[in-house]
């Protein structure tokens, strides 16, 4: 019942492709994340995933095509399909997701977070 | 698969108190609406329900005390607690909550809201 400010969360933390729970509602987690470079190719078998983009540019690259995000705009990742979000440069996302969403999806690796921090 | 631009949907309406689905995913809904005045008391039975404020101030008021929410926040309202938004000067929110989540939620009345729009 205490608001979140995504700016100071986003102070609490610098290490990229390690997403931080800042909120849980339904059985879903809301968590930031900063992403550099380029992440796996993945997949999540149950889970649909929303990436919000709070700062920067996000390429999704899909299979067959590529979409970019930007500030303000937030994109769906529907189950089952295959994506790699790219980061040319630093930028900050908000996803919601189910609580039982690994980052890795089913490309499980060292970038694997099984247990994401709450800050 | 496609993005959603916040400023682009909100040119769409200009309704207050009545919230436009902008996304599904997991059951859950994220819609966007705009707030202006004092809305009703009321309270979810078996939703959680997010707000992030995207542009202006929102106050939510508690039976027992008021959050001021601004840009670039968010606030996460427990299931069976009884709340009420006040926007003194026009909000934007986007909210994220279940399918099922009725937007005067147990308060039904003429501001109710029983098939939000898709834009």
């Amino acid at each position: 019942m205490e608001k979140v400010n995504l700016t100071q969360k986003f102070k609490l933390f610098s290490e990229h492709w390690s997403p931080k729970i800042v909120g849980e509602l339904n059985g879903q987690q809301v968590k930031l994340v900063k992403l550099k470079g380029e992440f796996v190719w993945h997949k999540h078998e149950q889970e649909d995933e929303l990436f919000f983009v709070v700062q920067g540019a996000l390429k999704m690259e899909y299979r067959d095509r590529t979409v970019w995000v930007y500030e303000n705009e937030f994109l769906i990742v529907p189950r089952g399909v295959e994506h790699r979000p790219v980061a040319d440069e630093e930028v900050f996302v908000m996803l919601f997701e189910p609580a039982t969403t690994l980052n890795t999806g089913n490309a499980e690796s060292e970038m694997t977070k099984h247990q994401p921090d709450r800050i």
